[in-house]
């Protein structure tokens, strides 16, 4: 990692549903907008078949926390278009949010119900940060999921992120970070190297070929500038000749090819027979071309390097939201005391109270359940792990979870849960959740 | 629409694939970044099934173009981690783009092969574009045209965007801005109303009645301080008590009541009816709940005066990205003649040379074709819609493409470029491009 990173810190007060400041003032106006309240986040599923989901996007959170400020032009633009009445925007000129948030640290496997993330606060303060974390919790889940099936369909070959041109500019940068959190080893989006301290990869396109009077002056052009460990695109013309001009311009020392269509597996069998043919025996295959993590297992028993993936990381392939919603699931009474509350409609049945969770181990160390203890810590076997974190103390946002520092620490934790887990986990087709959510009471 | 809007300008130089820049190093080196280069955007083929797509973000890549600019973290940056060289370094803090860019404006429908944006330029600047190009175009038309179904599908009934909390904080944004084109009235998302105008809208969650010791209290607090005009979510615990009960505490003048669970078919015709019962008969029902373009569809028969939407609209609707590619098209050789070029492999073939398009009318207006030309505009029979505007002349911004009047501009525009196809753009079921694309060389 790179450091000094530079932080991205917009105001993020206005990420923010019209309909949750409109809640505030009528709450402002019964008085019950500082009653003592219990947020919950959690999804209800999996998306269809998935065996678990990885948690990420909570250094975003508390990254964004410090700006989430009702500034000059945000205040402006309520008075304005008259969302808030004048009573709502002083108290949301002097906002800080002052409670405390915990949840399952960033790169740690969850399952449903789990309970990702707590906030204990006034229902002004914590109402008003639904939509801003909803937002980046399903969104960096989403893709750190099925990042984290792709690493490990790819069983230790390096997974390089290249989605950015297939989402929003900024969705890139998080999908970026989210990756290397499931494990990628680097991306190609400079913004996600600049703010994240990711290391960032590239060498080129089709578009460098063509630029050039032939495929030989393009690759002598590149390693001339890029020297000879560079990558070289080979499928811009035909492959085998495209293989034998970049051995003919970099001789034994060219770093890698890559392959960016066709039938990749047979093409990587015959490049590398190709290659060490040619006496290219340490030049590396990088594949690229629409990968997911079904592609990804397919090239397992070829002879690739490195996978480069796309389109199919930044939109969660297949499930590019995670589906968590925020629930209030406790708050005082009149009478000061706390009353566990919840839906009852209906199809979208949610169970009140605080939660409390612990992933169940086995004397090998291997998860048996989610336990989940409502109003109470679930009792410890011995072996188990708690799951909930503290990350914000009365307004405070405690050090470690933000920042570049946390992404790799939450590379780590994602390798340490994920090896804990049943194999099961590993299987890509369809079914249950790797381990049951069990509930305490 | 309010103005006066916020600008949003981060620096966006490093919206970027590494690749671009290690490929202007080398180009620099070999002499051919100078050389004139047009690159096109267009999509291979539309979404399976889809008969149309709604181009939509052009405005945000213009507004981002002018903060396209190497200052110095984003140098430092780059030059710490090595991603180019001391000589690139020097280019890239100079660069200001100088080209041309046209393309399909906002709103406009595309198919197949549509040229949507052409950046005529040096290849070193219209190469380090792509990545942030190809990003908003990808997402913001992806959302467009998942937009467009669902407009079309509530035929002439308001549709509201609430997606912001399933997707990125920053795509929710882009996203609102990109539904409003498509003819959404309205979103949930404040940012969105900062920055583009948009009108913002939003009353109360369940949490919000939660939050009271009764569903009468929540509602008699959300009146008493939104007015009788706000519309009451009535489904926290059982539909026809929450409808009595809104009716007894707003009176005739209660402005709507929201239904998001349930079977919202039935469930709306017989709430209508007990509005109707009851004396509501100005009262709205607005329905939400994971609708989707085939949802709101089967609600045409059903009493219900406006949908909101959410996961569907900001994931495109099972299509979250728009498969949109940047494509050097034409490029100076030695000799300063131009020459068309394209990948020649399997799989991915381009065809070469500059395009031009028009949209070939029959004598009732209707769309026959998208006519691509190759190199030269094709002829205009008479009724033809020429489809390429000029945005960009000499690196300027022109006039008229940016900010919130060109999301009404494009709004205008997506109406009347729907009301120009075949009637069977309405088909939800899957089928072929509503017109053919044709060439003419």
């Amino acid at each position: 990692m790179n450091s000094p990173a530079v932080r991205h810190t917009p105001n993020s007060a206005l990420y923010t549903d019209h309909y949750e400041l409109t809640m505030l003032q009528a709450a402002l106006h019964s008085g019950t907008a500082s009653r003592r309240s219990v947020f919950e986040v959690f999804a209800r599923r999996l998306p269809e078949g998935r065996r678990y989901g990885i948690a990420a996007g909570t250094g975003r959170i508390l990254e964004a926390l410090e700006n989430f400020r009702f500034e000059q032009p945000q205040l402006d633009f309520l008075a304005r278009t008259n969302v808030v009445d004048e009573r709502t925007l002083e108290w949301l000129a002097d906002f800080r949010f002052s409670g405390n948030i915990y949840g399952y640290a960033e790169g740690e496997a969850y399952f449903p119900q789990s309970p990702l993330l707590i906030v204990e606060s006034t229902f002004g303060e914590a109402c008003i940060l639904e939509t801003m974390i909803l937002s980046m919790l399903n969104h960096d889940s989403a893709i750190a999921s099925a990042a984290s099936r792709m690493t490990s369909a790819a069983d230790g070959r390096p997974c390089i992120e290249m989605g950015s041109r297939r989402t929003h500019e900024e969705a890139a940068v998080a999908a970026a970070r989210a990756a290397v959190i499931a494990g990628f080893d680097s991306t190609s989006n400079l913004e996600a190297g600049l703010r994240y301290g990711l290391k960032t990869v590239g060498t080129a396109a089709h578009s460098f070929t063509l630029l050039h009077d032939s495929e030989k002056e393009a690759f002598t052009a590149q390693t001339a500038s890029l020297g000879f460990g560079t990558s070289l695109l080979v499928d811009t013309y035909d492959v085998e000749q495209g293989v034998r001009t970049a051995v003919e311009v970099a001789g034994p020392a060219l770093g890698g090819v890559r392959l960016d269509s066709g039938d990749l597996v047979a093409q990587a069998r015959w490049v590398r027979d190709l290659l060490n043919e040619l006496g290219n025996t340490k030049t590396r295959i990088m594949v690229t071309s629409d990968l997911d993590e079904f592609a990804i297992a397919a090239l397992a028993s070829a002879p690739v390097d490195a996978y480069g993936v796309g389109t199919s990381l930044v939109t969660g392939s297949g499930a590019p939201t995670a589906g968590m919603v925020y629930k209030l699931v406790s708050r005082e009474g009149e009478d000061h005391e706390f009353v566990s509350v919840a839906k009852a409609a209906k199809n979208k049945v949610s169970l009140g109270g605080r939660k409390y969770a612990l992933r169940r181990l086995d004397e090998h160390g291997t998860a048996t359940a989610e336990v989940i203890g409502i109003g109470h810590a679930p009792a410890d076997d011995g072996n188990d792990r708690t799951l909930l974190h503290q990350f914000v103390a009365d307004g405070e946002v405690l050090p470690g979870w933000t920042g570049p520092e946390a992404v790799t620490r939450a590379a780590q934790r994602h390798a340490a849960s994920l090896a804990e887990l049943p194999t099961s986990v590993n299987r890509l087709q369809r079914g249950e959740p790797a381990i049951p959510t069990e509930y305490e009471e």
